[in-house]
């Protein structure tokens, strides 16, 4: 019987202080919450998935690179790294399946630095704006990524 | 008994040409696919939607406008005017309903012109990369945002 | 006898909207009202006017070239396209009578892709900021324009 | 009996010179005669005028100071300074009465350094273009500004 | 026996009123007097043409969209649109016939504005600054790219 | 019996290659085979040709101030020297014929840096991106502008 | 009896290395003499530190993130983070308590990329240019900040 | 025995009105009670103080001239002469004793004109933020620097 | 007889102070030894001079405007304000006799912000980097200019 | 008898990938064959390497920093790092031997944004394109820094 | 007795067609009488002057490197290549005699990128506007630095 | 038996004067001396060298024309030309062999205009900072790329 596809979720500096900071920009919810929304989710959609969290950009570098061979699908919240990790971008590059970057805030309304995202040119799309749920709706997109590649 | 909500969906210039050009951009659907694959999900979410296409930015501003009363949520894929329309931008601000902006392709990965939109600022948030499964996405959201708008 | 002579008053985008929406910014008066504004004090410097709004760039610029033998002064108020239209730039400076811009807000208050106008630099002078006074200031400067050309 | 209301009218460097160089983009007027229209105006109006010009960035901003507290609108046309004095433009953000910016010209026609103001963004509103006629329009305004400060 | 083949002609924004504004810069032809030279011209090199003209960005859309499958080749003097339509732009990239753009003035020697277009990248080629003569010069150069596409 | 007027027909440097490099960009063309395409053509226009071409910017300028009483008109791919010579452009400048600028590739499809000349300011016209049949449009432009100047 | 407030006090990366490079730049002090200095001082102020540094942007972040209920306020010399690290300029909003960004050598007279800071402004103030005479100026703009907030 | 060292305190346009304007940014403290707070504090130190202030740059530029040797250092709050006056930034570099520039606000969260300082890279440190106990911690950065000049 | 022809030769700010500062920049020579040069050499070519210096902007755009009539030629060192000020840039265009603009050291080897000045594109000619002999040219260049304008 | 002169080879963010990604442009060999690569270089060349790899910014300043005094030369390939540290720039800033920039592809080939380096400026010199013989050349090159440092 | 000290004097691209055009920017004077009136006045001076035009980038480094041992002074005019010419820059810096650099018309009236000049920075000063005389008054300029080098 | 292969070497404008100037940059050898390194070097890897220098453009132009079918490999160090030349650029891209592009100095240790080079974008790779040293492993680096292209 084969086993469960895995997704790794990625999540950048300062994201598990959500949900008591800046409570207007992303939401009162926590890391907690939002992993556990996604495992709920994921469950639903026949995946495992594995959540983590750093601080450090070589770690979530690490991270990307250790999971090459055994994930289905990336979803990467960067946080700040964001916009200035060149370092991310590189890693990603040499995943082979879909990646989707998230954003809990439309990073869009925020300031001018926040526009740029270097991770975005390495992605299969993005989603942001949603709070927790951008996330969910990453799950359903990594799906639909993998079942049936064919059309986009 | 309550009458069902309705979504709009509104599609920018060129839209309509779908599934008969640049299709290692935009991919091999037609719009009328996507009208049908947005139809039923939405009968599934228990939307009502109304799906329009204008090569004009005048039409779409006056669509915008007439919607304003009667839509419990807008999504827009704003083609080319993404980057030069201030009208459908200023259209946009007047909404109370959750907007939420879609793209087939990942315009991050294009011309540089089209990494900026005017609609981003005024969008609840940004779904790009999915093909039409974007505008599925975007219904999800909206049905989430509509439901329980509290959290964020 | 002489017949009257006519101002054309000519409203861009989402100007039909005004009083239900963004207040603070543009005030709380309807275009309607603006209009009888106008009206009563044409008829009291002796004018006629004409007073048309438009979402849409190519009716603009139509009226404008349409206008082009029957008035002695045009007012425009080119709302978001007052940023993004040298369609409307290359028709106004087809015309011989005075030209001033307005504004119900002082554009230059607003986000940085406000502060540049193209329609400036063919109209004759610009007033912004008054709400509903801008176009009624316009129509005793345009009085003046046409009456003592001379100085100026 | 209420004491009459006063508009401070300033000008800046070089507007003393007036009437006796580059008459094609300043007009023939003198300062003497702007200043004449001025008081005629006002008189109709029932506003006292004080009319200042100075060649120095530092009385101009002692005259906004000094007025502060006596004067119910303040009219300026900056010149040069409107594109250099950051300490004008601090002066004025103090002012609690309606400030109108003026030009005798439509600076939007010039060299692409007069196109930036310090002064329009503390300003209420600009009146640019119109000659002589810019000060008289910035009467109007400020009475109505004065006497219904409702709307806007 | 086979049927002629079109060329479509299409002319942006202000064009219909070619011959009595701005002659300095766009000489003394109607657009008139340049459709019969090029409907002239077109019959010498065997064939058929349909010249349009639009204030309107969505008519222009519109009319490429018609064309796709009835045109051997097409020629565009976008006017103001060269430089603001990114919908135009897409439109063009979708026709596999011969595109070359044209325009009356030399616009290089105008507003640096007027140096970027949107449509160049998608034009086989671009002819500017012989007035009418823009014209016939593109009409040649679509028969010889139709006739014979093999050197270039 | 009037002598033939004579083009002069400078080529800028590398353009001696053509036909052996980048022939995906340039066309399969010789240099050689151009000037006997440009040689037939201005036979049956009645002009004389002198075709030059040299990878010098200083041979460049000299033959165009040697040319200066010489000549009817100028055809000028100044290739690589488009983008960087002034000189060029100031010899240019001082020539009372008709000069047209001509590129056998479509400049704006390539990098950014050649999309700005310093030889189309001075220039009557630019034709660009339609290989050899570039010179033969340009000779028929000249025609026109030697011929009936009135127009334009 | 109340227990002693602390303050912390964050070093980026390289500062422990002062005292044997470029001291002609910052000085001839070890951060071993800083950090002492700093204890002197702030036992005289009757605060307790905490001296930490690191070579890491996510060392600094998970301090800060540790921190945050712990102290009643923060000196921070992001050194080469200061003009890249987005990351740390989030985590560092997230504080309640005064924060103080403080630079050994006067960052203005170097080069252009060091003169802009993340840090600024999400700090209270900014001290830099003294040495390690900066941290002690920094305590006592901490204390004062802490002990009568009200003014400011 | 030896006289009292002097310190030149001086102050830009607009400082004079501290107290009663945009308290929020500035604090509600006058400059009277900042010089009675620096005179306490120099007093304490040791050193006698000169506080001016004005509004005009032609004043600054004198009164640095005229202190040049007469004083032992140098606080400048330069107000908005900081982001204009390249003449202050000239008459400072004469002078041989430390020169301190402060600022009441943050200047970095202010608009982005203000981020800019012609003062900064001829001050030997900046101090700001920290309302008018930045001339407080000023007054003992001076000290620091006028009697262990040693390490730094 | 005539009375003999006046030059007046104006300073900016910080020009006082010439000899005891920046020597490496602006040679060792006092102010009053360039005086005492000028005044010899115009005193060999039949001028009497006017020689002023200030600090202050609105000074020296007094001294321009009341020279106006009396005056056959004017030497401008600007100093400082030759970069920042518009002011003396306007005073100058309305003078009718010739305006040369000097500067003791070469303003293009020193800071980029120094490389740009107002007065030059109002001045007949620049000259600058030989210092106190910059002004010495000048006066030679101004008797040349009133003399034979003719040629240039 | 002389201990060995150690060179430290330090690689930047996923070169421990190399191999297995991208290889159109890193080339196809693994970051282990470049060490034994460079080992046998220094082998011949009499030099002992240490060579080391890690994700972390961090790491590559800890480790310049370990090396201060224990190695005769540095040779970085600082990989994604090279555009976004200045950690690393400040760190290299601090060491006495020579240091060599290595980068496998040609970076000037790539995006703009790889094409500036914070490394370079404090760097001997810098060999790019190459692939792994970029590290041999740069061995070359510390050789002849080392033993003749006196012509450079 | 001593040999006759020689100023070279270079004259860039197109200054041979002096007088024959663009009259109205460079005069009427033809490099001829240019060469003459400078051969007459540094008769005068006591110097001989060689007097080179060339419209070749090359030769004119040529010039500068065959002068080097054998000049006392160099005044270049190098017309178009003052702004394009870094090969001319770097020629001249090695010279060790005093440079004048000179302009016929005042550069910084005309096209922007006229305003820069790579030779500029490596010249002694700047001498433009006044026609022929600009190189009477460098002859002057450099007779006082090779005679009295020691105040500047 | 096989003929030798051949490597052109090509020195840019002022090449051959190094060792007589800025030895502070370039360092004290003679170009004749580095051609006679290169010579040494290249008898040992087994190929026959020409090395030629110019200060023209065209010149160089030429040489790497002419080298088309008969070279190896190339080496340039275009001086100035590297900044400035697109000329160069465009003839380099025409060849098959090789290209490697050499700098005595670190240009990226100068004037930012010296940091962009024309070539590199077209070379194979780029080697700077190791004075004459730089052409000899450019040498090493050409007999990689001809004996192995295989791994790069």
């Amino acid at each position: 019987m084969d086993k469960q596809q895995t997704i790794l979720i990625l999540n950048g500096p300062n994201l598990n202080l959500l949900g008591n900071r800046e409570t207007e920009i992303y939401g009162s919810q926590t890391l907690g919450k939002i992993e556990a929304e996604c495992r709920a989710h994921s469950d639903k959609l026949g995946y495992k998935i594995e959540f983590l969290q750093s601080n450090s950009e070589g770690d979530l570098v690490d991270w990307i690179q250790e999971a090459e061979n055994n994930i289905s699908g990336l979803i990467i919240n960067p946080a700040a790294y964001t916009h200035t990790s060149v370092a991310i971008m590189d890693a990603l590059k040499q995943l082979n399946c879909p990646i989707v970057e998230v954003h809990l805030s439309n990073i869009f309304t925020r300031e001018p630095f926040r526009h740029h995202s270097y991770v975005s040119p390495v992605a299969k799309g993005v989603i942001c704006g949603f709070g927790s749920n951008s996330y969910v709706l990453a799950l359903n997109a990594i799906k639909k990524l993998i079942s049936k590649e064919g059309d986009f």
